[in-house]
Order: C-alpha cells, then structure tokens, then sequence
C-alpha cells in the first residue's frame, strides 16, 4: 500500500515485523496524521488490536500469530499470551484460526516453528488478499459504483485488503470504479479509513452517512455492495461490521448483488449458523463521546453492538482467494471441508 | 413540555410568541445547554429555520406561519416575506401549506387576519399532536418497544410531537415504553433531542448508531417502529429523515410494523407520490467535521441528502390527528380530500 508520511512516500503493509517488534500505521490517528508505531511487548501488541490501532479480521490475525510467535521467541509462557491474545476481540474468528496455526508450529518446532507459521500466516493473508482482488475484480463493471461498509482494505488485510482488494484491481486494470464510503459510526473506519486509502490510489469516491446507503441504492446510484466478514458461518451466514446487516437485506428488496469478500482464515467450519457468532458490544463512551466531547444528554445510555449477522440468503457470491462462489458452490466447498 | 434552564422547570412549547418575537429552546445547542433565545426579523426567522435553531416538519410550519404574520403586522412586503420562509427548507411540506393558510387569512382580512391564521395554525398544530399521540397510543403495547430515528417530539412539532407524542401518552397511561433512539447522522437529532426529550419525561431509552436498527430488529427487540414525516403524498408515500426507508424496509423483512405518524398539514395531496418529493442536499460539512474538526481526509468529499422517500407499502399504519389508518383507508380518505 503507498501512502505518504510527511514528504516521504512509502510502500509498506499495515504493520510488519521489524527487529523483534511489530511495527504498524496507527490506525486511531488516521486521516489527519500518518504516524507509525511499534509494539515489542505481548501486553503492548493485544492494546494495540483492543484499541484498533490495529484492526480488520484477517490484519489482526495476522497481527496476533506475529504476536504469539514473538512471545514464544522470548521464551514467554505460551498458553497465557494465547490466551490474552485470543481475548483481545470476540468476533472475528482470524485471531483464533491464526494463533492455532502458530501453537501447532510451536508443537512440531517449537519458537522456530511457530515464527515459521506466523511468517505464513502473514504471507498468505497477503496472497490471499490479491487473489481475491483479482477474483473480486470479475465482478465490477466499468465505471461500477459500488457501496462498501467499515473499512475492509489494506488497513483491515495487512495489504490489498478484501472488499477493497477487487476495487483496486479493478482500477488497476482501467475500469474506473468509484465507491460509496459509508461513514461507519461509531468509529467512522469508513470515513477516516477507507476514504483514505481510496484518496491514496486515487479511487474515486464519496463519503455518505450509513443511513444513505438504501436512499442511494433506491435512486439506482449503486451496482453492487461489497464488504468484508468478520467469521463466516458453515452454512454461509456471516458476521461483521453493526449495519452489514442493513445494506443486504436492502440490497436483497432492490435487487442489486451483495458480496462478501474474506480469506480462509474468516472461515469458522465449527460455527454452524450465525446465531453462534459471539456479538462483541463495545463501550457506549464510543457513542456518548466525540472527540473527547459529550454529545448525549447525561442520563441518556447508549448501547454500542459492534457487529451483526447477515444470513445467507442474502449474499449474491462469496468472494475468496479460490474464486467467487455463489451460495450453492460456497455450501458444496465447505462440504469437502467438513 | 417540561424542562429545566438552570435550577427552573419550565413547562413551555418549543417555541411560543411574545411581544411581537417569536421566543424558541435553540435546538442546536441542545442537549450540553438548554438556552432560550428569540428573533424579531423576518431575516433571524429564516436564519432559525435555515440552521436548525428549530427543525421538524409541523414546528417549522407553524414557525414559519408566525414569521410572516408578524412581517404583515410590520408592514413589510408579504411576497417577499412569502419567499423568504418557502425557500428556507425544501422538503417539508408543512412549510408551504401553513404558509398559504397565513396568506389567505391575509388577503380575507389583512395583517389581522394573517395572525389569526398563524394563530389557528399554532394552536390547532399543538391539538393534532396531542390527538396523534391519542389514537398512536392504541398500537404500543404494555413496556412496548419502539425504534425511533431522528427527533419527532415536541422539539419538532410545538408539543406532544408526532412519533413521539403516542410514546408520551402511552407512558402517562402507564404503560412503560421503552424507545431506541437512532443517532441520526449527521446532527444526531435522535442522540441530542430525541434523548434529551425522553429524558425529561423520564421515558426509558437508550441510544444506538443508526445502523444497529437492523440487529435490534432482528434480534426480537424492536415491537414497532414509529418515525414522523416532512411530507405525505396523495399514494401515501412519505419523505422522512435520511435512514427512515431503510428501516422501513428491514421492518417489512421481519414482520415488523412500521408506523408514520404526522398531522394534516404534512399531508401533500398536489404531491401524486415520492418520485416528486424535493430531497434537500445539505452542506458536505455537516459529514465531514465533529465539532468543528475534520474527520474525514482532506480531499475526499461528502454527499448529504438529508431525506429519503418511503414508499407506502412498507408502512403498517399512519397515525393522524383523525385516527390510525391502513394503507387503503388511508387511500379511501385522500379520495374524499381531492
């Protein structure tokens, strides 16, 4: 991903592994200043994804497998920084499908195993990401307008992203897509993230709040929706960003295709069907509060889920690094799995 | 309604003339101040209506009423005061209809009869929202749960309210509502009014992105949804606060009822169906600053619509000053009206 810090523009990841620490873009501060950090410390790096200057499924899986490989590295106790890690974030199953990938290489190989499966980890999320850009990409016409919810891109992917990733290739290869950026309250990833990666590829788009998206989708000012997941159910239902949820069912009523775009590792085979999925709920300060400044009236409660559920019937194609599938071949993939 | 301004408790409209002014809570520095304030120029009138010092369909038809009834009372030109007023805010039709009742009273019977016109339209305003808040009452249930998106409360209509009013009534009978409250971006009316209102009359709420309506629905925890209305058209199509369609919808998809509730002067019959309706695009920086800061990166762009139009089979009943009416009740007396 290129973006510019000060006068220098660089081409670099979301975060990377440097000299035993991760390093990574601090996403709380984006878009008004670009300032990279690092974490060399277990504590360090799960206040890092609790507080999201690291965030997105298949990032912060990757983010956490770096973690838990570089705990082992230090000769930490294994289980205790697994578990921290693990209780970081509830919803997205990449942490966990990715922290047991590295206990499995620490099993067989002990640190050098399990720096072995977090490099992995971390190139194939990168691989996967292209993958399903290139996959994605099929599905966006020339001059598409699609609307996207949260950020599901590089900053959410370590590179390329997933929803983002087919957009990308798509104006790579000259098509001009432009894309409806819903702000994303409460945290606004969409307005201050997505955006920003757009304006640095130079993708054209627009900032609407998340209640205009079904206007837009009405007026026939949209083509297609594309968004990530935070865990994917076995029998195609999945989880992600509070409004996900929202534009599919709409979608659905005005017939324009709804995509999901994710990595195998969103993929839960234990979690049969979306009404498993642990719903993480945040604090109501992200609600009551902008910019360190009360906006509710005190007395006034906010109640802040920070994901839903979109079942299945809803989701037009599937998105992966294998291809884009529709609910009847997703089913039949996952089948072979089981 | 009742209030506090320091240590008072003021039982007063939203706003209310005196002494050739017309008095009003400014809405825009509501909830973290409750500060009354006044003006006595047609200029400072628009300029009230225009910034959203008072907002919401009936209040601004009522204000507006006022407004050119007392520049007739001056002796100023009542065209020009006319067209000043009408082009404040486009898409409430309130505006338009209370405005042309104060011109009539003004050409039967002069200034004097321009204010007994504003007069009638105030106070028969304040009759029709108690009444709707009557016959609303009937369809919430004992501790009912009811979303609500923007502010549709006495803050929007004088007193009582519109979506608000049957939610009042219903807690007087001791029925215990409870309301979720939307946000509503970009000005969060529902965090900032609707809130502040509930709170006064000690109605139990709590405050959600706008995007968590579809999770709350689908989680069982939503028993109906009531929104107010800018403009009513003769096929009972609505114009309501961006998000209202989409909320509409998903309620339809869950089996939800959908309630709109307004007085007669929302009601639009020149207006054949939402296709007509004018949809006010507010300023990109109600999107992209908080607080007077930017939060979005410079050089990507907002779009603000601030209305979207519901079509009339997603609503279960309209609730007016005459009743709760179907669909084609509602039909059968639009047909006697024209």
């Amino acid at each position: 991903m290129l973006f510019r810090v000060k006068d220098e523009v660089l081409d670099r990841p979301c975060f990377w592994l440097e000299d035993g620490s991760l390093h990574l873009i601090d996403q709380r501060r984006l878009p008004s200043e670009v300032v990279l950090i690092y974490a060399s410390t277990i504590h360090g790096q799960v206040e890092m994804i609790r507080t999201l200057a690291v965030r997105g499924a298949p990032a912060i899986g990757s983010f956490g497998a770096c973690s838990l490989a570089l705990a082992m590295q230090r000769g930490e106790d294994a289980d205790e920084a697994y578990s921290l890690l693990l209780g970081s974030r509830p919803t997205a199953v990449d942490l966990r499908n990715c922290l047991d990938e590295v206990m499995e290489g620490f099993r067989s190989d002990g640190a050098v195993g399990a720096l072995d499966a977090a490099s992995s980890v971390y190139s194939r999320t990168i691989d996967a990401c292209r993958q399903i850009g290139e996959h994605g990409a099929v599905v966006i016409p020339e001059r598409g307008k699609i609307l996207t919810h949260c950020n599901a891109g590089a900053l959410a992917s370590i590179d390329w992203g997933t929803a983002l990733a087919p957009v990308r290739i798509a104006k790579r290869a000259g098509r001009e897509p432009f894309v409806w950026v819903s702000e994303t309250r409460p945290l606004l990833q969409g307005a201050r993230l997505t955006a920003w990666e757009l304006l640095q590829e130079g993708i054209k788009h627009r900032i609407i709040v998340d209640s205009a998206s079904g206007y837009l989708m009405r007026k026939g000012e949209v083509d297609l929706v594309i968004t990530g997941a935070d865990r994917v159910c076995a029998n195609g239902d999945f989880a992600n960003k509070i409004g996900t949820y929202e534009k599919a069912v709409i979608a659905k009523e005005l017939g324009i295709p709804f995509y999901v775009a994710f990595p195998r590792t969103t993929l839960d085979l234990k979690c049969l069907n979306g009404d498993s999925i642990p719903i993480e709920v945040r604090s109501p300060a992200e609600i009551d509060e902008l910019g360190g400044k009360r906006i509710t009236p005190m007395g006034s409660e906010a109640c802040n889920p920070a994901f839903d559920v979109t079942p299945a019937e809803y989701v037009s194609g599937y998105i992966t690094e294998n291809g884009v599938f529709t609910l009847e071949e997703f089913l039949k993939v996952i089948r072979s799995l089981l």
